[in-house]
């Protein structure tokens, strides 16, 4: 059975996305491992499934896996791929996209120059919803880190935990150093993403985040929210904010109080086909 | 401009291959470049460009490019991948083809089962010509590395420089450490790539490649030949030997004088299209 597919980027963080509205098929978790692989198979960080929606009142649904086959919640890089995805290949016309993910509904808005804005949800901040062992919420904590000493950390849930660090140079940062050893901290019982922060203005920063379970990343696009919101409650940022990730520049809009909301961009490498 | 291309590989050295024999395009090396990246791009080992031949006896003209842009030599797993893709194309109907490259007239044969047999041309065994500094030709040399003490391998070029040395246990050869020891030494004055060869019976090895400024590769075509020609010339070996690599196994076929064959698979994973 062959079945098309697009190769699609969003600041490197890469997907295969296939649509199954128009077209039907089962792809196996162990068949996603194969796919996966960048030598023997297509590669890919995620595998992205557009579905038809199980409720009326959104356009679709998609599903994550991860290269390991196993599936995933959701992930604001894979979203903007979906909502390019949907409307370039005339799976819908409409601009504002309704999807239902693993993690709830998600509203994605297709602007005019090409980029995707995703509504990311409102930050946690009340440490033991994030979660993070604190005595009620501060914007900033001190916490002592074996084998680094004191630091000063942001707490942040996008969805996922995130701890906000600031440095002065981002080149020199410390993050394969300082991430394991935050990472898997006991303050952090679901362990957390670490989030390394150079304020260059107050409109703009650069980012380098050492994700739960995978290191160094390339963009991650929660945690270019959580050091936003972070970096607003701790005084050094002002509503709309551009984070320059190693893969690339996300703007980031949060008015203190109600939901983030991310533009980025997403970009369809190639098309293919795959015998299944 | 829109161009179709097929994405495969050989025991898990990949490629991007483009027929521009019915289509026509040119890639710019800084092109390749942005191709060739896993995240932002296709992903892969090096392209494969198939063209009209220059000459009249020959079927096709085939070029390699490094994922840096830059144009290389001949490569076995890239020649079984062209051989495959000329015939599923339909370019061509022999199941004999001549090939012209860069080091000259391949001739390749496609099996019954879908494999593909290689003519890798005659070893070269006469130090000078390895190179390697020597006082004459000898089936085994005893050389004193630097940080590892005297070692004895058999000298072989294959095109390339191939030092094979033989170990007992190939999972637990110091590839990573010796590799990088023996690959500058001073007896071979272009560098050498560097084999360990586990012996398990006289038509079966297996076998680890640290290549020449690449490193350890999953399945090095050269080295598989280059350490059959060591084994038999050494004693280990009878013609007619399977070569287990870490990305799959080649057949490897010498007479003890005139040229050697390479049978091994070549894997279409899948045909895609992308706007150059």
């Amino acid at each position: 059975m062959w079945l098309k597919f697009s190769k699609m980027h969003g600041l490197g963080n890469d997907f295969m996305v296939i649509d199954l509205v128009t077209q039907s098929g089962h792809i196996r978790p162990d068949r996603v491992r194969e796919l996966a692989d960048r030598n023997f198979g297509i590669g890919f960080d995620q595998l992205l499934i557009v579905e038809q929606p199980g409720k009326a009142d959104v356009d679709f649904r998609y599903r994550i896996f991860n290269a390991d086959g196993s599936e995933v919640e959701n992930c604001g890089n894979g979203a903007r791929c979906f909502a390019r995805f949907v409307y370039d290949q005339h799976l819908t016309g409409k601009r504002d996209i309704r999807v239902e993910t693993a993690s709830g509904i998600m509203e994605l808005h297709l602007t005019d120059d090409r980029q995707v804005v995703v509504d990311m949800g409102k930050p946690v901040l009340e440490p033991a919803q994030i979660p993070f062992i604190a005595d009620g919420f501060a914007p900033e904590y001190q916490v002592n880190i074996e084998g680094i000493g004191e630091v000063a950390l942001g707490a942040v849930s996008m969805g996922n935990p995130h701890a906000v660090l600031r440095v002065e140079d981002i080149d020199n940062a410390p993050v394969e150093q300082w991430g394991p050893l935050i990472e898997p901290h006991r303050l952090f019982p679901r362990k957390v993403n670490v989030g390394f922060m150079q304020v260059l203005d107050e409109h703009h920063i650069r980012l380098r985040v050492y994700e739960r379970g995978a290191g160094e990343t390339l963009a991650c696009g929660t945690g270019a929210c959580a050091a936003v919101v972070s970096g607003q409650l701790r005084g050094w940022l002002k509503p709309g904010v551009t984070v320059s990730l190693p893969g690339g520049d996300l703007f980031i809009e949060w008015d203190g109080q109600s939901n983030v909301h991310m533009t980025g961009p997403a970009v369809t490498v190639f098309e293919g086909r795959i015998n299944i």
